[in-house]
């Protein structure tokens, strides 16, 4: 399997040892505490989970200018996102925090806002416009707010507390998604058991249609990868994208009916949705490397959001990344249509039929067919998948 | 100005000299004649115009065989497809002709099979079964007799007669198209008196559509290029194209109505199409060069057919060219579609704007609403064009 991105094994911020963790808990009460926002308890979960090895905390005003001025910490290492913890200011008290130099975080997602990590401060520092804007024209190629992450980005707060944690849980993710939600050192576990070596990793934030499918298929058999992993984020996401509970259903089902049997894993990730699109994507990357996957799909517009990214802009991204940084390699995904001719779904690029033969599928029909009711062409969609969805938009 | 191919200066084989002419014409009373193909013909008026330079004749069985094989003459000039003069055994006496060294090549395609070229015969060599196969598969990638290349080349005949020629007229072409047709020489002085340097060439077989349109435009911004020549073939088709006369005055109209003056060059040259994608595209690529241009766009599927080729071949058979063995670079253009967010015809690669903003224009469904008389889509085509088009249709 391939190795983890940068050490040889996995050192995730979980803490399993049962001594450790009430420790942690009866320091818990004696340390101020802050609920942070939703992306930085999300940030904790990947950390815990092992899926942003090698990071050991939050990232401090050097490591996040760096980071997003050149994708590469202070050390080299490349990483192409800032993982923060940012907080409003007047939200507690710089003075007792530094003086204790601990802080327990509390999850803004989960009912009584338990402590979900313990965090030792290194730094405390407030960012100013000139830090924003790098910062976000950098990481998101826009300082727009009506882009969903810089909204997001900016709403979390105005200072950087940075330094390592140790994770007491998953958050919401372990107990809303018990049968999907895997930390990066389970799914290696389960790799190794299928005994898979090429793993072909589909990273999703959507239901599953029919160029999905075929892109997985199409992946598998051009690598000659020995599975797939339908890796699927179960953080929070804009409002018209589809829940991860009904997304969840409507892929186990697709999965389940049309590809053989113990070719496809599936398995979900605890991340709020950035939409940052080529940034996002070489951070895609870096976590399914860090889960034991030899290639990443990136299709059109990858974690991209209305017209912000160029089309094929998360691909080549990684044309610029020092040779050798990342041992994961992507597939790069063409447009994809339904062929009349050929009876599927196929990329642009391989098929020789030409428009003649083409049906463009546009999401946004899709979404409107469903809300209406209205028949959805198999070409589309899987009939089980649409059914599955239907329910959902007869509830909105 | 670009070099033509291979040479400083073209070399063309029309034979200018006036009393040159008068003792080739008096020697053709005296040699035996022929009715050559359609296809031998139009290599002959290419040979003529400069456009095959440096090529002095048509081919031998060791050449042919290796322009099949390697792309290559036996001297190692990078070349693409066999041109030939490919005659019936039983038509001629191949002692006679042999005898006399010296062959009168007859039009078939003007009324009273005027001569047009004067042949030294250096060697008559009847092909066989496995020749063919070798030819044809490496020429056109198929032996399928419904290729149209294929069974075109198949029925001109038996026999090669190979060695130079001296050509005395242009066929129908400079008749019949006075305006258009023009050969590499005239071509290279326009461009010379335009004071034109980086020149893209757009090859066309058909009625330009918006898409065409687009094209030419993105390739000329993008390369920041002098001029345009749109040049397109005048020579035999099959027989769902639309003939030459209807496509040139589209084209005409089209440039006058939606190019800035003096940006577009239109020009005609006297070929048969062949069909056969990628090796036809690098003899396009050629052909252009000897004609002065700089750059020729190379778009989905150019000078295929059917479903012979994958959609890229006529670009990615240039990845494996030589290096340096042309001058001419090509601009890749990638499939096209009407964004009605850019409110204009985009290439897929380099819109932001995804699937819910597409048109696909469907070529076949163009001509169903033209033939039906119903009303085209702007997205499709300039109404202008559309109107010339319409007349042609309602006189089929």
């Amino acid at each position: 399997m391939i190795n983890p991105y940068i050490t040889e094994k996995l050192n995730p911020l979980f803490v399993i040892d049962e001594s450790r963790r009430k420790e942690l808990l009866l320091e818990a009460e004696k340390i101020p505490s802050l609920i942070i926002s939703s992306a930085a308890a999300s940030n904790a979960v990947m950390l815990a989970s092992g899926y942003f090895n090698p990071l050991k905390g939050y990232m401090n005003l050097t490591e996040v200018l760096s980071v997003a001025e050149k994708m590469q910490l202070p050390s080299g290492i490349l990483w192409p996102i800032p993982v923060v913890n940012l907080v409003k200011e007047n939200n507690f008290s710089k003075e007792v925090v530094k003086s204790v130099g601990k802080i327990a975080l509390r999850d803004p997602n989960v009912e009584g806002n338990p402590i979900i990590a313990i965090q030792s401060v290194e730094k405390i520092e407030k960012i100013n416009e000139k830090f924003y804007s790098t910062v976000l024209e950098k990481t998101f190629g826009t300082t727009s707010l009506d882009h969903p992450g810089v909204s997001t980005f900016i709403d979390s707060g105005d200072t950087l507390i940075s330094g390592p944690i140790e994770v007491l849980n998953y958050s919401y993710f372990s107990t809303d998604f018990p049968d999907t939600f895997k930390t990066a050192v389970e799914i290696r576990k389960e790799i190794d058991e299928r005994g898979w070596e090429k793993v072909v990793a589909f990273q999703t934030r959507n239901p599953m249609h029919r160029a999905h499918e075929e892109l997985c298929r199409m992946a598998q058999k051009e690598l000659n990868a020995d599975g797939i992993l339908v890796h699927m984020l179960l953080g929070k996401l804009k409002k018209d994208d589809i829940p991860a509970e009904v997304r969840n259903e409507s892929i186990r089902k697709m999965v389940q009916l049309y590809f053989p049997k113990n070719t496809v894993m599936i398995a979900g990730y605890g991340f709020d949705m950035l939409y940052a699109g080529p940034r996002e994507t070489v951070l895609h990357a870096i976590f399914r490397q860090n889960s034991g996957c030899s290639h990443l799909i990136v299709g059109r517009d990858h974690a991209g959001v209305g017209d912000y990214y160029g089309a094929f802009d998360s691909q080549t991204i990684f044309d610029i990344l020092p040779s050798e940084s990342l041992q994961i390699e992507i597939f790069r995904g063409d447009h994809t249509v339904w062929c009349h001719k050929c009876e599927k779904v196929v990329m642009m690029r391989d098929c020789p039929h030409g428009n003649d033969n083409y049906l463009l599928i546009s999401g946004t029909r899709f979404r409107e067919l469903l809300s209406l009711g209205e028949e959805i062409p198999t070409e589309f969609s899987r009939p089980e998948v649409v059914e599955i969805l239907s329910k959902y938009y007869q509830t909105l």
